[in-house]
């Protein structure tokens, strides 16, 4: 078979669901054909493959493409002086009199011209790149009006088009209320009836996300926004139970949510449900170390009752200033005691399931995009036990 | 003056001792002439200076050169897959029997060519220089042989040849009892009557370190060991307290050791004896977190008996895989509430000082080396509060 690009004598940890564990093939091929993968699997299985470029990989593993199924990644401003602040004895009240906190975000994401929007962001995105993610998502949130948070989700989808990445887009319209209003349910009124409609309509978000927390929205306003985005067709996924339990994760559950993300706080009727849902727990290790959290999230009932765990950095600059996603497979094992195989699983197959794009990537499998991550490395173990250190040796996105 | 570069339109923290704070100029200029400083601080203060090569630095920060004092960079193999067994649920006895722990480590250090031993260094050396490490530490302690130790001493004399850095070498015989060894009063007089004496007969050490613990060497034993050092013009430096107090602090003071490291169960008066001494505190946060530990050294103490505190990255395969300099500044900060200030001192006067090489580098004075490290940031902060992120524009080894 005529294919475009072959990659020969790896080692492929294809994550396919009909393989156990990683989906180890000892010596193996991955072929692309216009932007996606002809064959991958054993050498010795292989039909005749040919084709002009042919890369020898010496013994290399080959993982599908990172993906980082959680990020913030657009907003203005950042928030190293608020950190250097906190550690300098200032309160939480008196940064936030000094105009920190989540709103000097807003102030910044709301003042920076579209081109800067792309351009803060894109370093950020090059670090995950550098690392072999070949796909990310990207939420709004730090705009909180209609205007700056299309303007955030245009930055999202620009950014696609600025590096080889797939960017997912999410509206999260209803992460916090804007500074200059003053009553909750009239904010979701609005994101329900002015802001949804006007993100679908012009294609900006391929999903819709909610912070469900005490200090954010409630269970019933945000079953609102939930309601509001299915009536749009669009998916949603939310920021649940991160540091109490309102129920967030049978919330999730209960609208059929491509994930519920965060869930220290999650309980076992919620893990039961989201695994009934086929809702996915997105766990973030970068937040729950910067916060110093201690409560871990409920991995035992996830792994009982068989939910899926999803692994992201949650970069944002308020609790997750993380651009890493090794990092993050080494705190998903170090802090939460993930085995290696649900770390790699989780920012692989499991991350691609939490953005409805399983069919499209997230293993190696014939008939996905070809998105590739090569690694000079032994064995995968070694992607989630060092700290610091990245063994990429190729990135392949879309069979290139 | 004639100089052979300039560095203008910079802001420095020159970590110098006569400025508050991290020594911050505005507009600064460094010189350089031989490889070391001829002039840094304010433009407005610089007396006339002509360079062939003047490099603009556009408002980019310049700090001293990064120092990681306390490393563990050169060993055989790795131990990537006992931390996947121990995720799985593997025991620490079930791992020793399967030959891992530290055993491994040495059978593989010791079955290593030299060129090896170098050559799977080297990665981890890059790693570090990458974020602009201009100085680094390197232990031996994995060869617990006469022969095996030299072998590690001289891969890391020659890593500071393969690349544009300055390596400093420490004996660490007394890190553990070898395998083969059963009497640890036995191995000390060997580490003293024979080893350590032919180390320094051979130039291969700048210093000697041992392990103070109770699964290690007892504070008699550790001191037999300073005693032959000092009898043989070598400075000391111990890794104390850091899994109880075995009064490692105040002994490690008592001998006048360069620094106490670890320290993580060290007491008041331990704390107050290395002040006194001039023992630098050196605190490894990626250890600690990495063996999830939860008593945090005491920063109070030492901040109150102004001992100095350094950090480092620990690097190595046991209890701290760790290549990151940056990272270590954020952990230093989350995990142990250091100041930005402290953090990077830290990794730059503190670690010179814990070296004994502060009259050389660690600062931005006249007449130490010239090793800079030039940062794409806004302040300083960002160095600390961000996660695998690394913003270095440019790394300068003794003025290029
Ligand atoms: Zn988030
Ligand atoms: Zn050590």
């Amino acid at each position: 078979m005529q294919c475009d690009r072959i990659w020969r004598g790896a080692r492929l940890a294809t994550l396919a669901a009909d393989r156990p564990g990683l989906g180890i093939v000892e010596d193996g091929v991955v072929a692309a054909r216009d932007g996606r993968i002809l064959y991958a699997g054993p050498a010795a299985e292989a039909p005749p493959l040919d084709a002009p470029e042919i890369v020898a990989c010496e013994g290399r593993w080959i993982t599908p493409g990172l993906i980082d199924c959680h990020t913030h990644l657009v907003f203005g401003g950042d928030r190293a002086q608020e950190f250097e602040a906190r550690l300098a004895g200032a309160t939480y009240e008196e940064i936030a009199r000094a105009g920190g906190g989540i709103v000097s975000t807003v102030r910044a994401t709301r003042a920076a011209a579209p081109a800067d929007l792309v351009g803060s962001a894109l370093p950020r995105l090059d670090a995950l790149l550098a690392e072999g993610v070949t796909t990310v998502e990207i939420k709004s949130g730090y705009g909180l009006s209609q205007e700056a948070e299309a303007a955030s989700l245009r930055a999202a989808r620009a950014l696609g088009e600025a590096r080889p990445v797939a960017v997912t887009t999410t509206f999260l319209g209803a992460h916090a209320l804007p500074p200059e209003e003053g009553d909750k349910d009239r904010y979701i009124a609005r994101v329900c009836d002015a802001m949804l409609p006007a993100m679908a309509r012009d294609g900006l978000a391929d999903a819709v996300d909610a912070f469900c927390e005490g200090i954010a929205f409630s269970p019933e306003q945000t079953a609102r926004v939930f309601t509001a985005a299915q009536a749009l067709g669009l998916p949603v996924k939310l920021h649940a139970d991160q540091l109490s339990n309102l129920g967030g994760a049978a919330l999730a559950a209960r609208f059929g949510a491509l994930s519920a993300d965060h869930l220290e706080y999650a309980d076992e009727a919620g893990a039961a449900a989201m695994a009934r849902a086929g809702t996915v727990a997105v766990l973030l290790p970068g937040a729950f170390y910067f916060i110093r959290e201690t409560k871990v999230p409920p991995v035992d009932l996830f792994r009982r009752h068989g939910t899926r765990m999803a692994l992201a950095t949650d970069c944002n600059p308020g609790t997750s200033p993380l651009t890493s996603l090794l990092l993050v497979l080494n705190m998903g094992a170090t802090l939460f005691r993930l085995t290696v195989e649900e770390c790699l699983a989780g920012v692989t197959r499991e991350a691609a399931r939490a953005l409805g794009r399983l069919p499209e990537t997230g293993t190696l499998e014939a008939g996905k995009w070809c998105d590739l991550a090569i690694w000079d490395i032994a064995r995968p173990a070694e992607l989630v036990y060092r700290m610091g250190f990245n063994p990429l040796h190729a990135r392949v996105w879309r069979g290139r």
